[in-house]
């Protein structure tokens, strides 16, 4: 796929292309975090201590680095007010408001589907035997 | 989470907490394979080699991971049939081709958003200078 093309159209879009953009867009939406991180902004900005707290066991790194890839694709913005502490404020981009329901759609399949999955799961971990090939 | 309580019904699931085995959904639903593999299977089975063809750049080892966890979680079915050499085909089960239509919904968004999403990433990777904090 020629990158070129790609960035003047939509149409050159094609996420089946090894070379295609589209895939490295994939990475960070279907990232659990973008997940859980975009649709928690739909309500209003909040700082990273508050954000820490809602994505239950995210540790300061992961969550540094989940938002710092959001703001680069220009899902989330990042603003420093000059208090003391200063105070770091994330909210969404259009962008990020207009990818904010698709996410939310996949946590909560994700949630519906879970007692299906873990069901489908353990049934794969107590098969009799690999099967060939 | 009690994931006991969360195996009997629905109501249980919270991916935002640690324990949420749905956050282990969002790894496997998320995946960039995933998005693509999924949809793939809608027209119909088919054979490693050619979703291997229909993914573009895939290694053969991230394929066979990748159709290995959506077997374990249910999403896709193996069928070897004993010929020589033995022929293995891979179909969506019903919870397969539930996601699919999301699954769809996730590529065609990072197709539709990738000129808006390289544009982003340019402007972040020239800005003056990092900013505090």
């Amino acid at each position: 796929m020629d990158t070129t093309h790609s960035l003047r159209g939509y149409g050159g879009a094609d996420a089946y292309l090894r070379n295609c953009p589209s895939r490295t867009v994939l990475d960070v939406l279907g990232s659990k975090w973008t997940v859980l991180i975009v649709p928690s902004l739909t309500s209003g900005p909040m700082r990273f201590g508050e954000l820490r707290r809602r994505l239950d066991g995210i540790t300061q790194k992961s969550l540094t680095q989940a938002l710092r890839h959001l703001e680069r694709d220009g899902l989330v913005t990042r603003t420093v007010y000059p208090t003391i502490p200063p105070r770091v404020d994330y909210a969404l981009t259009p962008l990020g408001e207009e990818a904010s329901a698709l996410l939310e759609s996949l946590r909560a399949w994700a949630e519906d589907h879970m007692t299906d999955i873990l069901t489908a799961r353990t049934a794969y971990e107590s098969r009799p035997d690999p099967l060939p090939v």
